[in-house]
This record gives C-alpha cells, sequence and structure tokens, in this order.
C-alpha cells in the first residue's frame, strides 16, 4: 500500500468515525428520556451529560466489531448506547469533587457544575439501570434470551469490582504509592481495559455461531488495544504538556497517579505501545480482509496527534 | 382469632422474620467478594455496608411472596441478595455529604464516615452491576433466560428514573417547595415503593405459570405496602419525636421535606395508612390460607411501635 493510498484509506476512516458519532447522537437522543418527563432536571442532566460531545471511541469498537463479523449496525446500536452510557456515567462520577474534582469536561462544565453534585450523583447511579434496560429490551438486539442475558452479564462484570470500578478503587489506593508495572497493568485492565473490551466482546456476543478461536482472537485483540490506550493516554500527559507547556510533567505526576512514563521511561512505554499495536492487528490476522473496519479504527485510535 | 391466638402468630412470625435476617446475612456474606480480593479495601467497604444490620425488610417481602406461591427459599434467595444490595448502594449514596449528610447509620458511622467518600461512591457504583451480576447468573435462581431477563428489567426500571433515582431527583428538587398530595404519592411511588414493588414482583416472576389476576393482586398489594410503609416513616419521625424529644417537627420537616403529616395532618395520615394497609391485605384474599406469610409481613411492618 503506497503512502498516498493510505492516507485516502485514513480520510475514509475519518468518514466512517464521523458517520459512527452521527449515529450515536441520533441514538443516545432517541433513547434518553425527554428531558419534559418527570424527573426533569435529573432527564435533562443526563440528557447533558450523554449529548453533544465525546469521541464515542467505544461505541466504534462495537461498530467496527459488528462490521468485521459482518452483523448490521442496527443490531448493534442498542449495544453501543449501554456501552457508551456506562462510560459517561463513569465520566460524570469521576468528575465529582469527591474523585478527580474536575470543572470542565469536553471544554463545557462538568455535570455537577452545570447541575449540582446530588443531581451528577444521581445521574450516573441513574444510567447504571438505564444502560441494562436497553440491554434487557431493546427489540433490534438479538432476540434469543440466552445471548441478551450473556450481554448483561458481559457489562455487569466489565464495570464491576473485577472491571471499571475495581480500577478506580486500585487507582485511589495507589496515589503516592509506587506500584509495580504489573500492578499498573491490572489497575488498567480494570479501569478502562474492560470496557474496552466488552465493546469489542458485546458485538461478538450478538453473533452465536462465532468460532471459539474467532472469540479468542478478538479477546486478545480487545486486550492489547486496551492496554495501548491507555499507555498512549499516559504518553498524551506527559508528551502534550511538553509541546505546550514547556515542562515534563502533567495532571497524572502531579496528583501522584501511576503513569508508565513515571515507571518505564518515555521511551519505553512508546515501545511498548507499538508492540501492543502490532499484538492487537496480528490478533486480527485471522478475519483476513474482513477486519478492516476493526485495523482501521486500531490505527486511527493509536496514531492520535501529539 | 382470639388475641392470645393472634400474639402467639406474632411471636412465630417474629421467628421467621429473624430467620430470614439470618438467612440474608449467611447469603449476603457468601456472595460478595471477599475483602482478600483485590481491590481490598472496595470489597470490605461494600462488606461494611452490606453485612452485619439492617431489618431486611425487602428481603423478608421476596421470601413472603415466594411462601404465598409454594415457591423455595433457595429458589429466591439470589434475587432477595441483589434487591437488599440495591437497597443499600442507594442508603450508602443518600447519607454522601451531597445528599443527605448522615454521619449514622444503624448506629454505626455511615460508609464514608468508615471509609472515605470516594469509596462510598465506588461502593454504590460497584453494587449495582453486582446485583445484575447475581440475576444473570446465579445457579439457583430459574434457570429459564427468559425469567432471567424480565428479573433483570424489573429491577432496571425499580431502580432508575421511573423508580428510586427518579424519586430522589423529585424529592431533590421539592425542598423548599409545597407539592400536591398526588405529587408527593408520585415521589414516593418511585423512591421507596418501586423497590418494594420489584421485592415482590422478583419473587412472582419466579412463578412463570402465575395466572395474571394473581399478579395484578400481587401488584396491588405492594403499591398499598409501599405506601403506607412510606406514610408510617413519615408518621414515625413526627410522633417519634413528641415522644422522645417532646417537639412535634422531625428531621424531615427541618430539612423542607414534604411529609404526609406536614400536607394532611397526622390523624389523616393515620387514617390513609390504616385504609391501604386493609387494601393490601383485601389484594391477598384471592391467595386465602396461603397468603399467611405476606399478611403476618404486613402486619408487622405496618405496626411497628411508636
Amino acid at each position: 500500500m503506497t503512502s498516498a493510498v493510505r492516507s485516502a484509506a485514513a480520510a475514509d476512516f475519518d468518514a466512517r468515525m464521523e458517520s459512527w458519532r452521527a449515529r450515536m447522537e441520533r441514538a443516545l437522543d432517541a433513547r434518553l428520556p425527554g428531558a419534559d418527563a418527570v424527573p426533569s432536571r435529573l432527564h435533562e442532566a443526563m440528557r447533558y451529560a450523554a449529548l453533544g460531545g465525546g469521541k464515542r471511541v467505544r461505541p466504534a469498537l462495537v461498530f467496527a466489531t459488528a462490521a468485521t463479523l459482518g452483523i448490521d449496525e442496527d443490531t448493534v446500536e442498542a449495544a453501543a448506547c449501554a456501552i457508551e452510557l456506562v462510560h459517561v456515567y463513569s465520566l460524570v462520577h469521576d468528575d465529582l469533587p469527591a474523585m478527580d474534582d474536575d470543572d470542565l469536561r469536553r471544554g463545557r462544565p462538568t455535570c455537577h457544575k452545570a447541575y449540582d453534585e446530588a443531581t451528577a450523583l444521581l445521574v450516573g447511579d441513574a444510567m447504571q439501570p438505564l444502560a441494562f434496560h436497553w440491554l434487557a429490551t431493546d427489540p433490534k438486539l438479538p432476540p434469543s434470551p440466552a445471548v441478551r442475558l450473556r450481554l448483561i452479564d458481559l457489562m455487569a462484570q466489565a464495570i464491576g469490582t473485577a472491571g471499571m470500578a475495581g480500577g478506580q478503587a486500585i487507582d485511589l489506593q495507589s496515589e503516592g504509592r509506587t506500584l509495580s508495572i504489573a500492578e499498573v497493568d491490572d489497575m488498567h485492565a480494570r479501569k478502562t481495559g474492560a470496557v474496552i473490551r466488552a465493546s469489542v466482546m458485546l458485538a461478538a456476543e450478538c453473533a452465536p455461531q462465532l468460532p471459539p478461536e474467532h472469540r479468542a482472537s478478538l479477546e486478545r485483540f480487545a486486550a492489547a488495544v486496551g492496554l495501548a490506550f491507555q499507555i498512549q493516554d499516559d504518553l498524551l500527559d506527559v508528551i502534550g504538556d511538553v509541546a505546550t507547556l514547556g515542562k515534563a510533567t502533567g495532571a497524572d505526576r502531579e496528583r501522584g497517579k501511576p503513569t508508565y512514563p513515571a515507571l518505564i521511561g518515555v521511551e519505553a512505554s512508546q515501545a511498548r505501545m507499538r508492540r501492543l499495536h502490532e499484538e492487537a492487528l496480528s490478533a486480527l490476522a485471522l478475519f483476513g480482509d474482513g477486519a478492516a473496519p476493526l485495523v482501521n479504527l486500531s490505527n486511527w485510535l493509536l496514531s492520535r496527534e501529539y
């Protein structure tokens, strides 16, 4: 593939990401309770937090996995909405004063700043069951109750103590302490990795005839992408600051959070990220050209400019 | 029934409540992740909040409904655990400084006092998916995936904006305002009524052959008991204080919360409570003597001394 062809593919993929984002905006808007329905302020705050922004990386993983497996977007749309909703709930709760105490998110006041703390707490609390409600009842997901139960349990495990909430707890406990690389890997595998894995595996569950080795490949892909994505995030925190602020430490280090660059240095972190990126792509080899949506998404995700 | 027979029945029922409480303690202890497993502090805080106390009213409703329908306790145990867990999560979040800011619960420091606010936030956040995980996977619940999906969606709707979280939001918006009796009824139907209804209906869903009129009777029973229970709570807040503190206003009024006694007066509240109690019992007529567990539980619940 020449570099001209490659950039044409990249431009095509930008368009695809944009169409997924637009689909998600419509899909969430249609599914979230209206701000005119009681309790209106809570519904309004839920819509404020969930609509109008975000890269929608996790829904893109759902749609790209579905495309790789030949499942149409309508079938997995509710799963993409559910996964994005639990991601949004986690951001709303993370931004609270008791956690990261952030005033801005995506350039707008965070939910508790735009509303109030109690409402932001309830926004997150109410988003969780809404995600499960969608998985249990959406008419376009595969109708099999057994498949839906697997979707629900995948989600439940991804956001519980073995997943996202557990990763947050490890993060809280780790501030100011020195963690081993294995501990940091475990923290991220839960905190961000579990929901990234769930994004891929929710779509995979919608293909019930999927051979076990294909499923295992998708698991390997998701684990590698999830960790690479996190290392990149840590790197952006460090290197983004070098470029823009002229200093080598970012918000994570200021908070005493364990990061890969702090643990193993910038160059080793970059090398590890590249290795994980390659691992992710090689896990897709089994799917041949059909995996183009996931290959393109990985490349798009893991080469954000900085 | 003579009054001697009636008090023998009440004593028997006390023993039954105690055995359900003991069962719940064992069941939750066995199902909650161990405090030795990572993330240990979060698991420990979850166990602190969920174990060692509480009247276990909602599990008692699950078990009494099961007994009325001839379903054994093992079959519904996971449903009782799930309903108690979401109740505990709601207490942990309600006690947070951003909500009611309570330091004590059941005579012990609240979760955020015993641990910290961030941990208490995560305790609630992690309890929700754990409840859904139990409903999706517990080996003793009815195996039918369709039944489990109904359990899951019942729970999801009971704790979302149409249920508990929505009731909390209405409560927040109402402080200092004067609500109509219909608005207060709606607030309580969501805030406490929805989970009480779910306690009864989760057990009912475990009897898939239940005739529609039996199901409808249980719905009427649960709605009446739920509202009566709330009116009683409001009355205890007022009258409990009269007796013990010598003043006619309690914590609810101090917070500007709308209560039934404040809206319609103490006597009209007591009369309404008695009417709802009778309505609850008459809804059970269809089940004949088989409904004794639910009849006894209603009597036990709605005649707490004050």
